[in-house]
């Protein structure tokens, strides 16, 4: 007999069918016991007689069975369940649960559930984030394959840091020295020259020695990086059309994800407010106080928490572009502000208050790139390869990198970004 | 003006537009001049006077510019063509190209053409090849998006080498050694116990000190796992199902690259034929006279080429299972074949005799983990978080990884993978 999924059950009432998962759960209600079967797709409730269950009383949940039966209409949210069933063991459980995987809740510490992710991520609600971070990366394809973007995957071993010389981690590499790339920022750029708009989802490495509910050492990044642009503003503007459309997309593909996380996407508004980063400076000084803020070239996470705030309160909206930056934090390769060139045309975009974006128009003109690589002091032969690309023509553009565990902290209004990983790397952790 | 994409002019005849790209190139026959304009989309083709061009007479090729002019019929790919035009340059070009982009054919060595596939991957041949890179991986996600799997994203550093300790590269890893991972081989497992069926498009990397023209040391993979299967002939029905669908995939979505390339996919067979290790020893013996092979635990590239030949004329099949490799070539997760344990539950694909896909039927349960680790003389401490997996219920599972880089390099028949391949690494190359 072919094995039914679940989910597929609601069609074969009145048929004998073989059924195949994880014990999930075992519930005894006066003389009855329900055996609760999960897979892929659905939970699927066994209703079995004491004399039924007796040969299984030793039945451990996550045990992997099969099991024939009768499909009959019944009270589950299936709306049918399994009867004169026969239970077969597949694969036995050889130890205690960790922490239970049947209770609505994972009850264990964030390090005590990572260390034991291997089977923490069967809970439902674990499964329900990551298949939400895979509908994201769905949805950042699609977004941007429809606006005529191609995909690339760049070399993560590369010959140079990207941003600059610190916070990257080295590789032996035969006998050199290689380094993981941080960004695939060099080769996107590249690509303009070649598909105009191109995208990439894929790891990035950050030796950033500190441990904070926002940063991971490896992480995905949601690339993108287009040609043809007038400045930063339209790959804001793409950029917000592209997340209207993912967090459309989301109902219409995971709506089942959503409805167990009991989680709405935020509406994106047609305009995401934006305000350029001295005003942000002023605001945060004048109407909250924050004097702190003063003179600083960047903003700490509790100011971009405060500005997501502000823009709540004062536009409804989840988010909030931060623009222009100012050009000492930012790489060699950013452009600045014509009318102000002491900032950038930059961007980082905050959602419900923490930093998922940072984008910006890049420099386009090869004359520009000796000019930047002799300020910041390199040699301009290390971006040889790089630079090549700026000789032979390339059109202004720009693009941005979204960290695909941020934004799904975020949606899920999670804290910290290693509850929606799948297996988080740290200074402290490598494993699993 | 809004620029217009060059693939959209043939619906603004009669219309002053702007486009906008690189100058492919500049032709002049007899007193009218023909100025190339490619964009993401196509090439426009401009028509200047001799006193129109007369100001860009110094106009290289790969220039950036933006063209207004009137769109007219005319005798081009399009059907359309510019006249009456004014050239703005946006980007000027500063050096002589490395090689020709306007020939039909880019006229480079392989290495001259790495050293600067930055600017020559603009050739549309090239382009094309990326192109239908981008394909087949957005058409190995769709089959497998249908079928019911997941996608994950798994960690690239990891803290013990996945296949064996020979050929990973060492990662310094704050005060640590860290490793890069040689496939997601544990994670896809782990991942079967939560979604059953998973898949992941990602680099791996792999430290084998040797130049061929069939290795990389990082290539894009693209694995697949799923579970409650019989054994491995499931997993090479769903490869089968999912390369038949990767292969129509192709001409409905990318038939500019296809035709450019002058390339059809092949016809999968509905049962691609499949041969048994020792079996496909034999034949290479008796048939072929190639000796060498008797005794082997592998095949040589040249036994696979040649058994390529015979799928070929034998079966009409561009395609070649071999199974059931000897156990003591493959890694320590892998099922032996219950009737025959000195070989494998495992497969190799080859395409058009080179082996594209490596797969099997991996072992599910905890005791034979344990067991394996043994008879391999591994510390199971080393894998615990692994092994936690099959602690708790594993059903039978299997799953590939399939080179990314091979199956385009056969697909295109390039015999080196490198041709195919956006920015390569190997032994000697870590640039661009």
């Amino acid at each position: 007999m072919e094995r039914t999924i679940n989910n597929d059950l609601p069609r074969q009432v009145g048929q004998r069918v073989k059924i195949a998962g994880w014990v999930h759960n075992v519930r005894k209600v006066g003389q009855v016991n329900f055996l609760l079967v999960r897979d892929r797709s659905a939970i699927a409730q066994v209703v079995l007689s004491p004399e039924e269950l007796q040969p299984l009383a030793e039945l451990q949940r996550e045990t992997v069975v099969e099991v024939t039966g009768l499909v009959q209409e019944g009270p589950t949210e299936l709306g049918v369940e399994l009867h004169q069933a026969a239970v077969t063991v597949i694969s036995p459980v050889h130890d205690v649960l960790p922490f239970e995987l049947a209770k609505k809740e994972v009850r264990a510490s964030l390090p005590v559930f990572l260390d034991h992710a291997a089977v923490g991520h069967r809970h439902p609600r674990r499964r329900a984030v990551l298949t939400l971070s895979a509908g994201l990366m769905a949805a950042f394809r699609a977004g941007l394959q429809k606006r005529g973007f191609t995909e690339i995957q760049t070399p993560k071993l590369v010959a140079s840091a990207t941003e600059s010389g610190a916070n990257v981690f080295p590789v032996k590499y035969f006998d050199k020295t290689a380094y993981l790339a941080q960004s695939p920022q060099f080769y996107k750029q590249i690509m303009v020259g070649v598909f105009e708009r191109v995208y990439e989802v894929a790891p990035v490495f950050r030796a950033e020695p500190h441990s904070t509910s926002r940063h991971l050492n490896e992480y995905v990044s949601l690339d993108m990086e287009m040609g043809f642009i007038r400045n930063h503003f339209d790959v804001m503007a793409t950029l917000n059309a592209l997340l209207a459309d993912m967090m459309a997309y989301l109902p219409t593909h995971y709506a089942g994800a959503l409805e167990l996380l009991q989680v709405e996407p935020p509406r994106v508004p047609a305009q995401i407010p934006w305000i350029y980063f001295p005003e942000a400076q002023n605001l945060l000084i004048e109407r909250f106080s924050l004097t702190d803020v003063a003179g600083e070239p960047d903003l700490a996470p509790e100011h971009e928490r405060v500005l997501g705030q502000w823009a709540k309160s004062e536009f409804d909206s989840d988010f909030l572009f931060v623009t222009g930056y100012p050009m000492v934090k930012r790489p060699f390769y950013t452009h600045a502000n014509p009318d102000d060139p002491a900032y950038s045309n930059s961007f980082d975009l905050l959602f419900r208050g923490l930093e998922v974006v940072t984008g910006g128009q890049r420099l386009h003109r090869y004359d520009d790139y000796l000019k930047a690589a002799a300020a910041y002091g390199y040699n301009p032969e290390t971006f040889q390869e790089y630079f090549e690309a700026f000789k032979y023509g390339m059109p202004p553009h720009g693009g941005f990198g979204m960290g695909l565990e941020r934004l799904l902290a975020s949606l899920l209004q999670q804290k910290n970004v290693q509850e929606v990983t799948l297996f988080p790397r740290d200074m402290n952790r490598l494993r699993p």
